[in-house]
């Protein structure tokens, strides 16, 4: 049967494949042009909406599949809650309808009849989620409750962006439940590494990981953590948040147990996500005027075989590609033989470039009789001459170097583009030219400095270093400063 | 950490765990009693809506991932289409959206705005999926596009009930394109044997597979094939569909191509999909008055090790347990180890008797000192005592053997209520008898004959057999038949 993903669309001819606008020209529309023309998503007739096709989907199954691992083996457990809300229940806990009520869907008819109620379509599910806490927890045996639910949320967006910011989005949500703060506080923290460590060490996107101030945390949380990322052209993307929600939603929706002393007390609850925006993330970090560069433990082809034609190619040359993805598949690596007649292989060269696979492997009729195949690496174009006798050990082994030095690449742009700013005038400075990460100190005046700033000079608090003391003054008003904040411009 | 599953609910107390209404007593009533006490899923506040717990929600991973390998395996991919299609694409294919408008839900407010146009929540996707479709295809070359989604879909249903109707709902739902009209109508009947053997050889459940008639067929399908299960109740129960669309979506959302004599052509497409529905056909084809009976290939746990309290039980019994937990494990068999403290093996057996687990694993400090485990059948309580060094072997053996069993056993109650009509008079005696499968000859009338069984006997016909010629006069008029149909009262 044939293969899919380079099948489904031609909406560009061959000629277009190359025009990619260059990055640096515009970094905006190079990220538009690079998510279409490798086919992860796509417009649709539904405003604010997309469609995330194979190839991206593909990214996101592998990223979904490794994080759900890592949830599992710390006990989590997945289930699946109503996409709907009763307008009355969202309304519980004020703070969180307060911050959510002005991006909601609103569902009001069921057939041909008007609803009595209206239901609310999940922008997040802590209120259809917790009022089933209440009926589940009884007592302390109970505890904790660890469950997870892999959905789409809905958020009436006005501006949106592919993957990063769309009405309708995909992602994981957990929703946990524990005896006391402790515990609460622990989980929180436990989700926070599993977060950085999938989005280092799998998507090979550098983080800052800390506090969000009182004014950017979730509506109706007692902490929130977020892990902030650097895009390209120098703003931050935040790339997941973990809740510590205190007894704000057990006392919401009446959360109750028997403690161990036969007491009923109110329990403490934590909710936690990542989004299809990752994979937004992971395309920004890495790409280049070719196209996509996917690091190679999420990537949908890890390696696609290009076979060159020749005399015999039917004979030889086929086989002998067909038998090198087999033995690549053997070894679990993911694959991909390109054997369409219709494309020349420097075609196929720059068509898989864009797509951003790690690896290529060429080979034509010398390489046959050699027994060997020729490797190319998409990072930094590096070839290889190796024998087939040892191809799948080599080819692991460049993955892995690859999966490695994507990640110190944006570590070093992400080094590079952090900076300290002295005083306000250098802040805006910074902000109006490279923008960036700025780390500084801050009075921690939300009402008054943090609105400022962002007058100023669109910049926000993207977190506060929870382990850091400052030094030195506040960067805005000089005054006291009470925490180091990490300032940049956001998505 | 703590096991979740049996942590998160304390609903009912432990005498409580016996009381499910037999069998025989009330089926209806046992089904619901099955499906919340084995916390398989749970009412919530929205209307029509459950919730599916993480033990029932394991047995839809299990049963899902099984099926996405079939899909990958025969060259289908996945994707991720919008939750919202705009009303006017609902309206492009005329007998499409007759079939689906009454019961679909409707949004119509975005935030505080009022929409312009009514989006509805996908009843089904052919309206979203074809739309992207139109601009997808352009050539032959890009053909056949074979793109699954695994989605939540809503309709407003009236009456519902656990898994097999509700207002939301879990499924897959493939669409694909093809250059021809015999390589649809191949891959209509390529998923048909793809669900078949899901179904038989994965969840245990028996099927006929037919033709729907004209009357029962999808909205907008040519020809739509269909699986029919028989519960415990006499009733059949549709577990899974695959359309042959013909070309009616193609022309109505404008899929056309070049061929390869260069002239544009519409294309020919397809839809399927199985649903959270199939959890409630195993429920109620295998449990029995002590709760669920789960087929051992989708079971969230295969084998549950049960230690048994005696001397020296922490120094001895419990590091046996756990041994034995990892022995399994690594043998790929998914174990648990109950080894809360608070209930008596006897509980622990009733418990996972009501969940269903297909094999229970004792060990106790006599077995300690013989070096075995005594092995427990769900399905038969056949004991087994089994030295550990081959523990791994004969447990594999037994769930083999458990799995091969449950489908012969569902068989044989198939067979036995599958049943031939002389005549309108034995059919209707049937129905209100036994009921069950009635196989009759039909002359296909489906204005007068079709209605006229449903109204006298609530029966409808569930499927046509495609290769079998009838012999006889209809079963209801008497006059020449062109079908032999499959009658049922179906849920």
């Amino acid at each position: 049967m044939a293969d899919n993903i380079e099948q489904s669309n031609k909406e560009q001819a061959e000629g277009d494949v190359g025009e990619i606008t260059p990055k640096s020209e515009d970094f905006s529309r190079w990220y538009i042009d690079v998510v279409r023309r490798a086919e992860l998503a796509d417009y649709t007739p539904v405003k604010g909406c997309m469609v995330i096709r194979p190839y991206g989907y593909g990214i996101w199954e592998n990223t979904r599949d490794r994080l759900d691992a890592q949830l599992k083996a710390t006990g989590h457990q997945n289930a699946y809650f109503p996409l709907f809300i009763p307008e009355g229940h969202l309304q519980r806990e004020a703070e969180h309808v307060e911050g959510f009520a002005p991006e909601v869907a609103w569902v009001t008819h069921g057939g041909n009849n008007e609803l009595e109620e209206r239901l609310a379509i999940r922008p997040t599910s802590e209120a259809i989620i917790n009022s089933l806490y209440s009926k589940w927890v009884r007592s302390w045996r109970d505890l904790p409750i660890l469950i997870n639910q892999w959905a789409n949320v809905v958020r009436w967006e006005k501006v949106t962006r592919f993957f990063l910011r769309t009405t309708e989005f995909l992602w994981q949500e957990g929703h946990t439940v524990h005896a006391t703060e402790e515990d609460a506080e622990e989980e929180t923290l436990r989700i926070l590494e599993i977060y950085r460590s999938l989005i280092e060490e799998d998507l090979a996107v550098p983080v800052i990981t800390g506090l969000k101030s009182e004014g950017e945390k979730f509506a109706g949380a007692l902490r929130t953590y977020t892990l902030e990322a650097l895009m390209g052209d120098g703003r931050a993307l935040q790339v997941g948040t973990s809740h510590n929600l205190g007894q704000n939603f057990s006392k919401a929706f009446n959360i109750r147990f028997e403690d161990k002393n036969q007491e009923l007390v109110y329990a403490w609850t934590t909710s936690w996500g990542v989004t299809t925006r990752l994979i937004g993330a992971m395309v920004m970090t890495h790409g280049d005027d070719q196209g996509l560069q996917l690091p190679p433990r999420v990537a949908p082809y890890q390696v696609v075989i290009v076979p060159i034609p020749g005399k015999q190619f039917e004979e030889t040359v086929l086989p002998a590609a067909r038998s090198l993805r087999d033995m690549l598949a053997t070894a679990g690596i993911r694959a991909h033989l390109d054997d369409r007649e219709e494309h020349t292989p420097g075609w196929k060269y720059n068509e898989w470039e864009l797509r951003g696979v790690p690896l290529r492997a060429e080979i034509g009729p010398r390489d046959v009789k050699k027994e060997q195949a020729v490797l190319v690496r998409r990072d930094n174009r590096e070839k290889a001459f190796v024998s087939l006798e040892t191809v799948t050990e080599v080819a692991t082994e460049i993955l892995e170097s690859i999966q490695a030095d994507l990640f110190e690449r944006a570590s070093t742009f992400v080094a590079a583009n952090t900076r300290t700013a002295a005083d306000y005038d250098s802040f805006k400075e910074i902000m109006d030219g490279p923008r960036g990460f700025i780390e500084a100190p801050w009075c921690g005046d939300e009402a008054n400095e943090a609105q400022r700033i962002q007058e100023d000079t669109s910049a926000t608090i993207r977190c506060l270093l929870a382990d850091r003391k400052p030094d030195g003054g506040c960067v805005i008003c000089g005054k006291p400063a009470k925490h180091v904040a990490i300032f940049a411009k956001a998505y």
